[in-house]
């Protein structure tokens, strides 16, 4: 069984983005610069914030963080969006999410341009991957395939089943692996709430990718031997004998399901610290396709 | 057995266009407006395209049909696009494929505004229909999402294989069936030339979508009593006994397959007349959603 090491990979593609960065600055360059929008202060999400602000900081990117109050009307965002569209010195930016309720999320996710859109949540975006064009690709599908390429997991040819149909990990991930290229040319099923008989489903499956967002659900007589194991899941499950009082799982009962495995991500450390990585590589891509 | 006829299905939605554009001359309002660009003179477009046209006028929308010259560069073809966009009396239009081999088509389908793509080529559609937006769909997916429903065909949590991966047929259907709504909520697979024991998949499938373009190809060993059969083939094999020199053959080997299908399309008269009756439908809404 090999680990899919979701924390040492997306090291890797920083050190690679970070010497990409100081060879731009040595050719004069100028660097990727990202921004990142926080309506309010939600504690979580400044966690998040800033830990992708510090991220742009070691890899060498300019970063801008806008902090703006809970109580902003949308017009008002809408008129900082359309600002950041037309900054010319801004490479990518992203809206963190979750906003304040008066605010339409939707809205505000379309308008910010496609070009600087490096979360990829813009249909312009979603549109483009489908239909194999550059693209950017949200952060939690673009980091499984990272971790498939790199580990060089058999993709073409293998059943694929994906548990899950959301927007932003279950839908694209699913387009991915069909698509031709590395990680690709699967052999993919998507499943959801309204799947029956899903454990016939995945005991044929090759490999299995887990978005559903319910603790320890695959276990270990759902799945055959030899099985590749991607677990989006991360669920806080309460834990008073941990000092924080919770304990972070997975969708996957990792330890029975990992002997059946012949590769699997551990939750945490497997898909989750991907995002970040992509979200850079992203930025680094939209400075790379804006060079005009 | 039932024959999902398309013929007569089409038949029925032109005829519930033609009874709304009555309604909107009626209020004296402006009736939806078509325009279809044919570059050179290639038989095959030249019937297509006038077919559509046709259509158009029963159904009574304005049409207009714009010719231009085999050897248009593609700047000049690229500024027509730029008129038809700016026309506030067209409410869509379509390019006629496939472009002299000089024109870069994903260019020209780039440039369409997607608020006239009524073909829905363009990723802006394609990524707005993925994420449950309004969009125009394809004319083939969404003709066989009709017929599915005008039928009735149950769907919720059936196990849809969909045989190929095309950016017009199998890659949109695939989604659309796996999307919440009527005729969707099916568990959907989607195979394609590198899925490996591809009957193993067809005879567990409760839904067959065939977008393979090769005649015949599903044979009656290979699905399941009751199975519910799409065919989107449409394959010209050479047959001297014909008055034409060949017959229309779809991917299903369909008087085999048909004894074991509770619901079949026929070929032809089953997808393929519903893709103009769709177009008209993409036109309506192009009128219906523009009317700012």
């Amino acid at each position: 069984m090999t680990l899919l090491d979701g924390k040492q990979t997306s090291k890797e593609i920083k050190e690679e983005i970070k010497t990409t960065v100081s060879e731009m600055k040595a050719r004069g360059e100028r660097v990727p610069h990202l921004a990142a929008v926080l309506v309010g202060d939600d504690g979580a999400s400044l966690t998040y914030v800033g830990s992708k602000v510090r991220s742009c900081e070691y890899v060498g990117f300019d970063s801008t963080l806008i902090r703006l109050e809970a109580d902003i009307s949308e017009s008002t965002l809408l008129k900082q969006i359309d600002q950041l569209n037309r900054d010319d010195t801004l490479d990518g930016y992203i809206v963190q999410l979750p906003l304040p309720k008066h605010i339409n999320e939707e809205k505000i996710l379309l308008a910010i341009d496609p070009n600087k859109d490096v979360d990829g949540f813009h249909p312009a975006n979603f549109g483009r991957m489908a239909l194999e064009l550059d693209a950017f690709i949200p952060a939690t599908p673009f980091g499984i395939m990272q971790l498939l390429e790199r580990y060089k997991v058999p993709t073409s040819g293998k059943h694929c089943v994906v548990v899950g149909r959301s927007h932003i990990v279950g839908r694209p991930i699913s387009i991915l692996m069909s698509q031709k290229g590395t990680a690709g040319n699967a052999t993919v099923t998507v499943a959801h709430s309204r799947t029956e008989n899903l454990a016939d489903l995945t005991r044929q499956a090759d490999i299995i990718v887990m978005a559903l967002g319910i603790p320890e659900y695959l276990t270990a007589d759902m799945v055959k031997e030899g099985v590749v194991i991607i677990d989006v899941g991360i669920t806080r499950v309460a834990d008073q004998s941990h000092p924080k009082g919770y304990v972070i799982r997975g969708d996957v009962a990792f330890d029975e399901v990992a002997e059946k495995a012949s590769f699997i991500t551990p939750v945490p450390g497997g898909v989750g610290p991907m995002t970040i990585a992509m979200l850079l590589k992203n930025t680094l891509l939209a400075r790379q396709w804006n060079l005009t």
